[in-house]
């Protein structure tokens, strides 16, 4: 089984020995609830080097007042046993208490990148992300960091942040991983009820659709965000927060798709009180 | 002569090398034009470690609009020397289009502490220094890094972003170096006109007021605030920015002095366009 480390200072001293010994650190960032989307993070990190660290903190700062930090699903000895399965040999879970004492005061932020998408439905919300995983950074002392996909503003934005701040960490971003019927992983999707399981593929399948009238030759970026969210509505009792057609990388929103452009598209679809999120990346 | 390093990887790279042969390394985070004050940092460095970087970097995000950017003294040939002479093995001058490409985006901030005292006359300040001295501590990988208490906030505000992003870094504080008449070394010292430079001692004689003022009984702070302003309007052309007594950790302005509380005595004045700060820490 893998140690699990509670102290900050423990953690910091344990990353030092691996360092000291000439083992390397990858680095699993997580907030628990594991399933085989981060699994297959940790698989990766294992690949290339030789120590996996995965943390566990359901970060406070990055939820915004009347989220779920308090539902959030907790179960660390679950998530000990399957980071400990694919191959996890330390499970660094510290108590928000020690990460955030009274006193704190600073936080890391990247302006621009965080205040569409995700960022403008939820303010502060990328800025809880990048304290929180430079903190992680400095505490764990990884060579490498492995993130999903399936969040693509945030490995964007932590892209950005490690080259700016000119942390010394190779990030890996890891394919999105899906249920059989194409539903991204996701730890929320337990929240959801039966019918709402059963309607929630339409959010890849908007994905598709938006592949094929891409790739058939439609070039307005706009005419692509209706027809996802037409699907949206003919298939689902779904809400629809956005769909953006955008930049891969400036996340700017685009009006005509041009040959060779890299394009994210995504969107975040609430089903009741779940909110869920996925994206494509393309290029014409 | 120790050897100048402008690219960033190169830095990093000798960093990396002289941590794995064992050695410790101290920092001093310098803007250049180098006096007796920061030849006091490197020299503690050299006592505390085995390898000193000192870094010029006129870093330009703690610039307001309209402040001496770009007349901030610049003369890297002496400062190599002095640097030399006081113990640096790295003099570490990256350049502003390396450390701040033109798709930068990611800014490092302590709230609360910075927006008083420098803060709240130079909006944006702080921003730029957390931001330039957490890359700084990124590139360098001290074991430890020198400040001066001259720059009292500074100081202040660094502690705590080291505890809070969790740096693996000890911050060592060292005491102002005063010219023979009191002055504080700054490098804008140069900036002053005769006349000013025989004027400018007061900002130093209007500290001691303080401290004898509060060791002689009394204990209300704005009483103090008011012998000091008289003093400099008495005694100088100095127009005064500020005047502040104010705990020395929270940095808040206290109405009544208690006894054992930790007092930072501050002031900032203007000689013509040349503004000089200076402080005391009292504990009664």
């Amino acid at each position: 089984m893998a140690t699990i480390i509670h102290d900050i200072d423990e953690m910091r001293r344990r990353a030092d020995s691996i360092r000291a010994s000439g083992q390397r650190i990858g680095l699993v960032p997580t907030m628990g609830a594991l399933h085989d989307g981060h699994l297959s993070l940790v698989r990766i990190a294992r690949e290339r080097t030789d120590a996996v660290i995965t943390t566990v903190f359901v970060n406070p700062t990055q939820f915004g007042q009347g989220e779920d930090f308090e539902r959030y699903p907790r179960d660390l000895a679950r998530d000990l046993a399957l980071a400990t399965a694919a191959g996890t040999e330390i499970l660094f879970a510290p108590k928000p208490a020690a990460m955030y004492p009274a006193a704190y005061r600073t936080f890391v932020n990247v302006e621009g990148l965080t205040d569409v998408l995700e960022g403008a439905v939820r303010p502060g919300h990328f800025r809880g992300v990048t304290t929180v995983v430079s903190k992680l950074f400095m505490i764990t002392k990884p060579h490498i960091a492995v993130f999903g996909q399936k969040d693509a503003q945030q490995t964007a934005v932590i892209r950005r942040m490690v080259r700016d701040l000119n942390f010394d960490i190779t990030v890996v971003v890891a394919p999105i991983v899906r249920e059989k019927d194409g539903l991204a992983m996701s730890s929320r999707n337990v929240y959801l009820t039966a019918e709402q399981r059963r309607e929630a593929p339409v959010i890849h399948r908007s994905l598709l659709l938006a592949e094929e009238v891409l790739r058939s030759g439609e070039r307005d970026a706009s005419a692509v965000r209706k027809r996802m969210g037409e699907l949206i509505a003919r298939d689902s009792s779904g809400i629809t927060d956005y769909v953006s057609v955008a930049d891969a990388e400036s996340l700017r929103e685009i009006d005509f798709c041009s040959p060779g452009e890299s394009l994210l598209v995504s969107l975040a679809v609430r089903f009741g009180t779940t909110r869920l999120i996925d994206n494509t990346t393309i290029t014409l």
